[in-house]
């Protein structure tokens, strides 16, 4: 079971909310001593993230009081293990939103450990000890090197912090689908804040085309002047919208407000792509026609995928299970149809 | 404009709705003249497809009445125009949903005509001549060339009718995501109707393990006996859902009902995929978190990303724009965040 108080020796003074009314208070707390595969770390600078609002109101009904927040931590290793051969006393290292894995899975082998199922977070997570994780919104961390990132030099440590949970969020998926080496792209992010900020920073330094949608015409000046984004939709305007149709090859959706994703699946061109990264509370709508007249879905096929499709069957000797009827009963077999009453049909000319 | 009555000359018997009551009634109409591009051909056979029904209730408010319904048409050619060299008198032919195009466009020059902008529908659509097109409801029909396929002589006319609309409709998702040459993979198919039970059967012929997922457990039987499926889950049966979780590669979801997608995420592998080829009239619940913690999304990244993340940061010089507050300001920037009324921040330890 997990520990609040659990055999910890280090006193480490931090900030912590204690209940669901979203206030934080200085709070004294324990962490474990250095072990063999540890780092400690003076917390320099820890971003705030949109998750430590949802941890410390328990939005999501799993926090576990009290909470120390912060999953976004820059800081200088003040003691390395004897098992860590990669960092080194004074380094200048991140921690992010992961803690602990299970390191045995596919996915932990696989150096993919934030899809590992027994995955454990920076803070209300529980660690291998048995203890609740606290984050960064203290003044030291002592965590597993494994789970520790070194720091460029030239990469100052307070506008650094954030890239550690807001960097890679946006990071991965540009990497995933192919938007790194690969230059020129039509990019769009809808949402300007933490995570869409970054993200037009990335697009920009990759070379692509980027667009910012976002509800906020303020914003225009910001995205474009600031961040070098080249174009700005204001996704309440239906001319914008509607100009903007087919535009796109890639799109990340860092909004975390319920949102309908169909004009925004609109500015995709044919097999265009949409990446969700925001974490609305409520499910989104997702409508099915854009997904199917874009080819996010499926729109029928073209003639060649046709007849290509009617010889791979005439290979396979694939045909439909049918029931035939005949004109007079197609009304019949319409209202059956509507009932789904039966699974397949077809009716036989007149004659 | 389009015209219900233009100069066409061939007189033709078939079935018309001619308002949105749900009933069609016999209804004799014309046709074009067998043109230079155009096949004409005597219809054996017609599928009777939801979109049909739709149609003619006029449920997507688009139908001209009266309108001819029928997009999955099979038949002999009778008449072969002079430009027409791939098909002759007496071919066993087929016409699915699409009678004309732009030919023009960079879809139809690259083959994918049907993602063309001015795509019109055999049926309730406007052919180059401005005619309302009348689809397969009927003795025989007047086609051009382009939108005709061949059908394999081994093929029965009646059982492949279907294949034309609900065949296509299953194959180019399979063949779009690398289903057709891979055998082996764990394919999903939710929904056991029309498109359904063709997407089962194709994923059998193409060597695949096929999950059938369903709200009626009365179909596991047809769909293992019959049709070869693996495995049924019952999609309303916590248990076996549970039991499902994250072992399949591909879902193909069929469903034209208003559902939320998000249990089925729940069925894929990490980075697994699922389309959706069912047009529900109403958006489907997608909730964010199955995306998310399934990398349909985006779920933070590894510790090897995470280095990759920041180290191309430093290459690039990309950080944050944030806002510092210290840790006595902490309460009062959560509160901001919460407003959004700042864009991004972080803290620092108090000392």
């Amino acid at each position: 079971m997990a520990q609040t108080t659990p055999n910890h020796t280090q006193t480490v003074s931090g900030w912590a909310a204690h209940d669901p009314s979203g206030k934080i208070t200085p709070y004294t707390f324990k962490r474990r001593e250095n072990g063999i595969n540890d780092v400690t770390i003076d917390i320099l600078y820890c971003g705030m993230c949109h998750t430590d609002i949802h941890h410390v109101k328990n939005d999501w009904g799993i926090t576990m009081y009290p909470v120390v927040p912060g999953h976004e931590i820059t800081g200088l290793i003040t003691k390395v293990g004897s098992n860590v051969t990669k960092f080194k006393v004074g380094d200048r290292v991140g921690v992010g939103c992961l803690a602990a894995s299970c390191l045995d899975c596919e996915f932990c082998k696989d150096e993919q450990e934030n899809y590992c199922d027994q995955i454990q977070f920076t803070y209300n997570g529980i660690f291998w000890d048995g203890s609740i994780t606290y984050g960064g919104y203290s003044k030291m961390l002592v965590a597993d090197h494994r789970y520790v990132v070194h720091i460029p030099e030239n990469l100052p440590m307070d506008a650094t912090a954030p890239l550690l949970c807001a960097g890679i969020t946006v990071f991965c998926p540009l990497k995933d689908n192919n938007m790194l080496e690969s230059p020129g792209k039509k990019m769009g992010v809808i949402g300007l804040g933490g995570l869409g900020h970054v993200a037009v920073k990335f697009g920009k330094a990759f070379g692509h085309h980027v667009t910012v949608i976002s509800t906020s015409p303020s914003k225009e000046k910001e995205a474009k002047e600031r961040l070098g984004a080249d174009d700005f939709i204001v996704s309440t305007n239906v001319k914008q919208m509607q100009a903007g149709k087919r535009s796109l090859d890639f799109i990340l959706d860092t909004v975390s407000a319920k949102h309908s994703l169909g004009p925004y699946l609109e500015l995709l061109k044919v097999k265009g792509t949409l990446v969700i990264v925001g974490a609305p509370d409520k499910p989104m709508d997702l409508p099915s026609f854009p997904l199917i007249f874009g080819r996010k879905g499926s729109m029928t096929g073209s003639m060649k995928e046709t007849q290509e499709m009617i010889d791979v069957c005439g290979k396979y000797n694939i045909t439909c299970d049918i029931e035939t009827v005949m004109p007079d009963e197609i009304n019949d077999a319409l209202d059956r149809l509507a009932r789904r009453t039966m699974s397949r049909y077809r009716n036989r000319p007149q004659n």
